[in-house]
């Protein structure tokens, strides 16, 4: 058994997506419990209208919602009965619940990781972690893409260590090699910052470092954790975004202007290009844990469907299952011993 | 009349692409003349394969190579002799060489603007600025994309005049916006460095400022100018190239397992989905002016092919014939009598 926490009004689609991900991911892994944290009312009605099964749902009332342009700490301190700050609540005092989703604000995500639930001892900065699809068909996980915006050396060092332990824990491999997000590949390139983190992160004895990285080589199966400062990270995401926006854009036109579109297959070539924005969301849309806590935190995309709240919720137990959170604490606590 | 001078070793393809490109450049446009720096033998050799036209081509002989993973300062200190460093002598030193195109070094290419041609009076760095597409067809101009790695504020307030000077000038657009890269759109969002480029810009009053830009708004027709530091821009171009290749890579695999896989229409959609890569390589690829110099410089991207370099050669005749860089000087020269 497997108990997630996930905030009922985070997000764009909030509540009805988060409900009906909700009840489909209780369908498809069938020892999986769900805790929605929200207006309970609203809640039951939505639950009702999906043929939920109320063995696997528990409802904690918290009629308050975070708004995402709002200061994140002080809507944490002045709205204690929110759904956001009650699931951090219960996943910090609640032992049987494992991992928490939320699609609200990452500031507020952020600020709920750090204050309500806490970092694990000897991290000094937890980081946000979405997993990218390579050219290749593997994965690469970005860490850190916004939480922590300017850095010392030493959180990229943290951030590889931990990255690492995903990739080993999660993705099942032997030896992770890490990279550093830059602008060339050389050991002497980049800004100040990147220069001392290349000079910090070569020194590392525990971690495969195979050097820097380019933002067009970000996908390119060349590492399989890229860390990063918050503020490359971010750039390096949401640029590569554009990038998938751009070839979506000129594609569609492109085919309404070629030898298909006038033949009138537009319609048919519209089942395919779906499908392909379908995969590439599933990527860029998929949450991104908020590793380094002491609790499985993942923020689910903002704009997140019910699809993928139901996958989003699935990976969040899949990591639970895995005790990603405390295998990262051991490995931190035997680091500690080693020094 | 405009007369360009081209680097005739510079970049992965040349010899052979670059004479092929420039022969056909002064195919299409009749009053361009080019001055070839390089061997000459092998040159003139490629040149009458070409079946050019003696009248418009002058050649410069330079036996030497810059090196690309060479230190930039050093090669050019130690090679004067090389196709490069003559092209920035000549560049320079005669009145009627409008313009430079090399696909060289970017490192080297930088050096030749600074040292070997020099600054317009008042701009303290020049930048490197590529024209990217945006989703609803228009251009947005990046500047810096990798010239000025750390930089003051003050640096920002010249990439946004001499920027929006390019806008005005090849756009042909009357209020050009600026927009800053960074990762929120909130004022006080971003890295120490970019919070202090915000504050700058807004309190510039000669430009159109329209506030913070995220990666994926990048292409968004959002802004005309998107002013970063280098790194920040190197990242964001890079990465967005990187995000339109897995886009490309994800496409061919869905084709070929696609209902027009299986009948075999395979064959047919490649030529679409080449015309869509020349599409975008046309942008990508394209060359970036280093802006902020006393004459025209284009950095032609490394990987040019025979089009690219007729199109990089093209587009410095046009910026040429607009006195590009005589109106900037202008500009700093009468801001500079404001003060």
């Amino acid at each position: 058994m497997v108990k997630i926490i996930v905030d009922g009004f985070g997000g764009d689609n909030s509540p009805q997506d988060v409900v009906s991900g909700a009840v489909e991911a209780t369908k498809r892994k069938s020892d999986l419990r769900i805790v929605l944290t929200g207006k309970k009312e609203v809640l039951v009605k939505l639950l009702e209208e999906k043929d939920y099964n109320p063995d696997k749902f528990e409802i904690i009332d918290a009629p308050e919602v975070i708004e995402v342009d709002a200061v994140p700490t002080v809507e944490f301190k002045t709205k204690p009965d929110s759904s956001m700050v009650k699931a951090f609540e219960f996943l910090r005092k609640e032992d049987d619940i494992q991992g928490l989703v939320s699609a609200g604000s990452s500031g507020a995500v952020l600020v709920g990781g750090l204050f309500k639930l806490g970092r694990i001892h000897g991290i000094s900065r937890p980081a946000f972690c979405p997993l990218l699809p390579t050219f290749g068909g593997n994965t690469v996980l970005l860490c850190d893409s916004g939480a922590n915006i300017d850095c010392k050396p030493s959180n990229l060092g943290d951030f590889a260590i931990m990255a690492r332990e995903y990739a080993k824990i999660i993705l099942n491999l032997e030896n992770p090699r890490v990279g550093l997000l830059n602008i060339g590949v050389e050991a002497e390139k980049g800004n100040i910052a990147s220069k001392e983190y290349y000079e910090y992160l070569s020194q590392m004895r525990n971690i495969n470092f195979v050097g820097n990285i380019e933002g067009h080589d970000m996908m390119a199966d060349k590492c399989d954790v890229l860390v990063t400062d918050g503020f490359g990270g971010n750039i390096a995401l949401k640029s590569a975004e554009g990038g998938i926006k751009l070839m979506a854009k000129v594609l569609k036109t492109k085919i309404k202007d070629s030898f298909w579109g006038k033949i009138g297959a537009v319609t048919l070539m519209r089942g395919s290009l779906k499908k392909l924005k379908n995969h590439l969301e599933n990527y860029t849309e998929k949450g991104a844990i908020l590793l380094g806590c002491k609790k499985l935190v993942i923020k689910a995309h903002g704009n997140s469907s019910s699809s993928v709240f139901c996958n989003t919720i699935l990976q969040a137990a899949e990591m639970a299952e895995a005790r990603l959170c405390d295998k990262i604490e051991q490995v931190f606590k035997e680091n500690k011993t080693e020094e």
